[in-house]
């Protein structure tokens, strides 16, 4: 099967989670500078939450662009990934309503790690599907990066029992590390194309 | 008329239904882990929906992958189709603020019941208008799969009255069985352009 | 300009308009077949908007199909459509809220006319950027179809003000008069290509 | 990296942005024209922000239509813009609900400067891309409409400590001046074209 819906379908997907988070942002009541710092922690959470979606966004295009084809598999795989994406709008929010206290920012980190966990099933389905040799398994090669920053989520998780403040850091490591996108697929395609 | 948009359009409304059923997930009052426990079967019944959602994704990207070409009774048949589905997320709320009590329950399955009758239909349009003897005529068959799955959810519905769990777990059994997109079609068609 | 963004961007409003009306269907306190019951003319209310709404994107599809570029200008005219369509939701809720009430009937008929109003503003300027001899011109013609539902939407607000319910009829007649797609366009089109 | 999955994703939130904020047009409670008096300012203000995000919607199509590849940094790039873009129904909403008092008008003023501020980014980040002498370089030019625009949010914002009605007024001033789309690249890519 061509890759075209899989991907529209995930673009729709995660175009609606990345906007519907802002629906959070409650509107202050005051009219003033004052009322509006309140706002900033939600408003930093909403970031990072938007940070986050935005990574799996690109690594999504940059994963997907090096695939030919899907199969049934591949769409479940897929599916899996955009299931703790959507709860990633539910754990901000819970995060937000009790001042980064350590069970919800346990939570927080959990759904991301999953969704980590979900991405790195996916790459995998679609490597297998390739073969070995193919495009897509050599520009992906060992993913240490993922192996890395799932490891950190879950070193984050226990740290949010001691300090959720300090999770969060930890959190904003790992989306400082993704932040550049998957250029060794990028550059590797290029590589091939030229 | 070509069946880019339709499947466009498609996309976008199963996107936005997969995704807003998580707003329903309301945030707990506490910040520990037992605070979460309520909201355990909330989450259930969210992850039970959107398997359904996400099932019937699948099966419209493999009946519209066979497909050649749509005219204005298939556009109709498909908004049939979104509008049950639409109704998902009220079935899955309805059901979940009321403890799978049997009328929220037997609502919930009615609309899964529609939703495949909607289905149902939509492929018999598309295979009329293609001809006995096309691709997706041979490659659907004779449905027994979504015959029998209509028969179940119709059981089910009665099922409720008695009891609403074991409804539910009727309604993950036909999730189970559908889990698996129509392999039919995929085998079908590949055979075909092999 | 080519078509298709305006085509995607269109689908993604549409898209949303029409399932986020699902979210004014309150879920009921109660869990027996009574308490659906006031929920019984919100639900119909939603089944219009929604043909509604369906209408005007199986129109809207078949007047780009038969288009083959787009300009500025077009651009505008087509989000104005956008802007009427998204106040449909609003217009639903509050005729809801008010048990049909006629000055809220009355607001649901004008934004609907000011959405075919758009559409026809549309229609117009694609003809126009078509020339008079152009396939997308001599699909339409006329439009006399579109000029008596406008002239049938400006009765039917006038007569809820005397009766709410006999207007919500008389814009359903109208549904039922679109109901059947432009299938001028679909043959036309089809003739010119045999 | 082709184009066309930016161009899909920035559709889709886009789309919901620009769909979502008519949920903030409360029902009134009554059912007379009395009655909307209220939600004609908030209408306004609903109007002035689609008009803004339709701006951003079109100038975006123009920019990447003479956009022939992207790379990370462009999807970074248009993630920031997606970013402040989505912040606009919050900020509309907070001066909705405090009658265009000075600080809610200057963050609705701030949240535009700041999408102006990605979107110029966004499109020095393609023209560097593609080169000085390339046909979106020479078609945007020195982009002087822009910087004058971007002065004249940072202007309206200072006088929304003065009156928040000027301000607006302002605001609505710039929109006008960007109603008339990228003309420039549409024409500069016709001509070339020709």
């Amino acid at each position: 099967m061509p890759k075209t819906r899989l991907e529209a379908f995930s673009d729709g997907v995660i175009a609606v989670i990345i906007t519907i988070m802002v629906l959070e942002l409650k509107v202050p009541h005051g009219a003033d500078l004052a009322s509006l710092v309140p706002v900033v922690p939600v408003f930093l959470s909403y970031l990072l939450s938007f940070v986050f979606v935005g990574i799996y966004w690109n690594n999504h295009h940059h994963l997907l662009h090096a695939t030919q084809h899907v199969d049934g598999i591949a769409l479940w795989a897929n599916l899996h990934l955009l299931f703790w994406l959507s709860l990633v709008p539910f754990a901000t929010a819970w995060m937000n309503e009790n001042d980064f206290a350590p069970v919800p920012v346990a939570l927080y980190g959990s759904v991301l790690l999953l969704a980590g966990l979900a991405y790195y099933i996916l790459a995998r389905v679609l490597v297998t599907r390739h073969g070995k040799d193919s495009v897509l398994a050599r520009a992906i090669g060992r993913d240490w990066k993922a192996v890395i920053s799932l490891l950190t989520y879950a070193a984050a998780i226990a740290l949010a029992f001691w300090n959720g403040w300090a999770a969060c850091a930890l959190y904003a490591v790992i989306a400082v590390i993704w932040f550049v996108p998957d250029s060794r697929i990028e550059r590797y395609v290029e590589r091939r194309q030229s």
